[in-house]
């Protein structure tokens, strides 16, 4: 099977998003290419990863950019969210000014969406801004994370607080690594794709229905899911670059889903991102029934979708106690997506058809909440 | 005397520098305009200083803002180059964040350039970037650092290192609060304005040569000198944002400039920016004479005028011991504008008449930085 090229247009930022089987093994010529530097052979390439992904694809990776006499800079984080850290960054940081890359050389980030964040964010502030290239492992980091140029760390205040907009020179999404991704890893990913059916592409959400179990398995269904995935994320990113607008509803499932994160302290053995993600879809669908904007049936549909590939849907799925409604509302009010005390939620009027709510009552949130966890006490 | 105002357009950023005296006791007005914020009473304002210019000043600004009911978050950081470190920025950000400032509040630094380049940073990559104004209380924040939008911070690897283009809403440059700045750092700043008379402004050199002395007092000719530099500087890098070509001009001095600040390990009891940068552009000044581009005259002709003011321009009138050639060429080679071990250096071809020397040969270099040495000892 031949690889897909999406060509992302971002202002003056003009990149390519590569996708199909065994591109790892095809790394050199798609990075020479999109770096179109002068001399490879100078050229210096710190490929940031994390010990899961070492110990695994690392190997292959080095093999073929050094058959291809391509210098590179191995630095190897600990797998998992707490590498999202101003300490690690500034590790990060300071070896890659340590082997003295320059401009024009290349920071990679060859992982999931914790080392594209965290590595995008290093490349984006190294001398003002490095050349950089995503190379993601996951599949959350393929359909989503790796696109539309997010990049930046946790804070003790909240997710994703400190950080930049930054573009990659290229994405290079190799769909045969997925294969060697644990089961519930490519469960949350699975999530996202579903939630771009759920903003505005209704058929595709029904194709999904038909098709999802296939995507878990690798081959064409696979690819076409994640081209697919990164067209509808690109054409929203592309119209609101830094998240002025219409980008928010990306947002989908994200702002009950971040209160959870943050509530579950970033617990991975309680809750990953893209399970918050999916619990808080059916929160979203659930609060906008609640509004009288959606009719139950919709709720059960997706929660049915997502429990038939092994996602969690509802918060007693989430291991352990949760805390009380006052105070995930608090958790709410400091995420960034929150303009001056007026909540905005990512509400749906039906089947794809979400949108952005502003100046959504703190009350009403609030005995949503109530109910919610009643319902598991 | 009224205030003048320079509307810089950079990109799809455009944004005013206000120059003029007292502006601080009409800072509000300014802040709201250039903000253009629905609710002020809701907006609040981290402003950022130091402990020096806190003591002196803060009190007057945040009379000002209190008296027209904008919330103030005051953070104070220690006075100097250290506070450009990582450690600070962490301090700096947390504090912004625990004080819950969204992304359309806003960052103000109020103080020189040190202040400038870490609140800037810090506002850059908060919430992936809120707004920002510069209050440059120095000579040298006000000609120079305040403009263009580089921020950010110092590593152990060199002098910023790591940072961020980031433009302001906009600069409000109180020229009477320079009556307060130390003749030292006052001197300091005039080494920059003297440098845009260097790169291709014979005439204003030349103006400078008659008037410089008047700039020392507070009046229309001090105005006029601000809104000459900031029109010099604005106009070059509206031609490159990012530094990519023209703008590395403004570097005139500060690749030997900041190799002395380096060797001398920021120490400001040796040496201080702007000092660096007058004795960077004397070096530029005689090598540029030993690669016969210029007559060794001019070089007497611009020592001349430091000199006539007070800054240094020699190698030894740096007190204490710096390290040999080789070590010097060492710290030159880490500067970011080094590409590809191909030396960088901003040479002149007469009063006026700069431009950008790529591939100087190192050897040249070597040559040069040990005869300057031997003249010392």
């Amino acid at each position: 099977m031949q690889a897909k090229t999406i060509t992302v247009k971002l202002g003056k930022h003009c990149y390519d998003i590569i996708i199909g089987p065994n591109l790892i093994t095809q790394a050199a010529l798609h990075i020479k290419h999109s770096l179109q530097h002068n001399d490879f052979h100078q050229m210096r390439l710190a490929i940031v990863t994390d010990t899961n992904v070492a110990s695994i694809h690392l190997n292959t990776l080095q093999a073929e950019l050094i058959k291809n006499k391509i210098n590179i800079v191995p630095i190897i984080v600990e797998a998992g969210e707490q590498s999202k850290s101003f300490s690690t960054l500034q590790i990060v940081i300071n070896e890659i000014l340590a082997a003295r890359l320059e401009r024009g050389d290349c920071v990679i980030a060859f992982g999931g969406g914790v080392i594209g964040d965290l590595a995008g964010f290093a490349a984006s502030i190294i001398r003002r801004g490095m050349n950089f290239i995503q190379i993601p492992t996951t599949l959350l980091a393929q359909i989503d994370s790796s696109v539309g140029g997010k990049t930046g760390i946790n804070s003790q205040y909240g997710k994703n607080l400190i950080g930049a907009f930054y573009q990659p020179q290229c994405v290079i999404s190799d769909t045969c690594i997925l294969d060697t991704l644990p089961l519930r890893e490519f469960r949350a990913g699975y999530a996202e794709i579903v939630k771009y059916g759920l903003i505005n592409q209704p058929n595709f959400f029904e194709w999904l229905e038909k098709n999802g179990r296939e995507i878990f398995s690798n081959g064409p269904i696979r690819t076409k899911a994640i081209v697919r995935s990164c067209q509808f994320k690109t054409a929203i990113v592309a119209q609101d670059e830094h998240e002025t607008g219409e980008r928010a509803l990306l947002n989908l499932g994200h702002t009950f889903g971040h209160m959870l994160e943050t509530a579950t302290t970033y617990d991975s053995k309680r809750l990953i991102h893209g399970e918050a993600v999916a619990i808080g879809m059916v929160l979203a669908h659930q609060f906008s029934a609640q509004l009288n904007l959606i009719n139950s049936t919709l709720i059960y549909r997706i929660e049915a979708h997502l429990k038939a590939v092994g996602l969690p849907t509802q918060l007693k799925d989430i291991p352990g106690n949760l805390p009380d409604a006052e105070a995930l509302m608090a958790l709410l009010t400091q995420d960034k997506k929150v303009s001056q005390n007026n909540l905005t939620f990512i509400l749906t009027r039906g089947l794809g058809q979400s949108f952005i709510a502003k100046n959504v009552p703190p009350d009403a949130v609030l005995s949503f909440l109530k109910q919610k966890l009643t319902e598991i006490r």
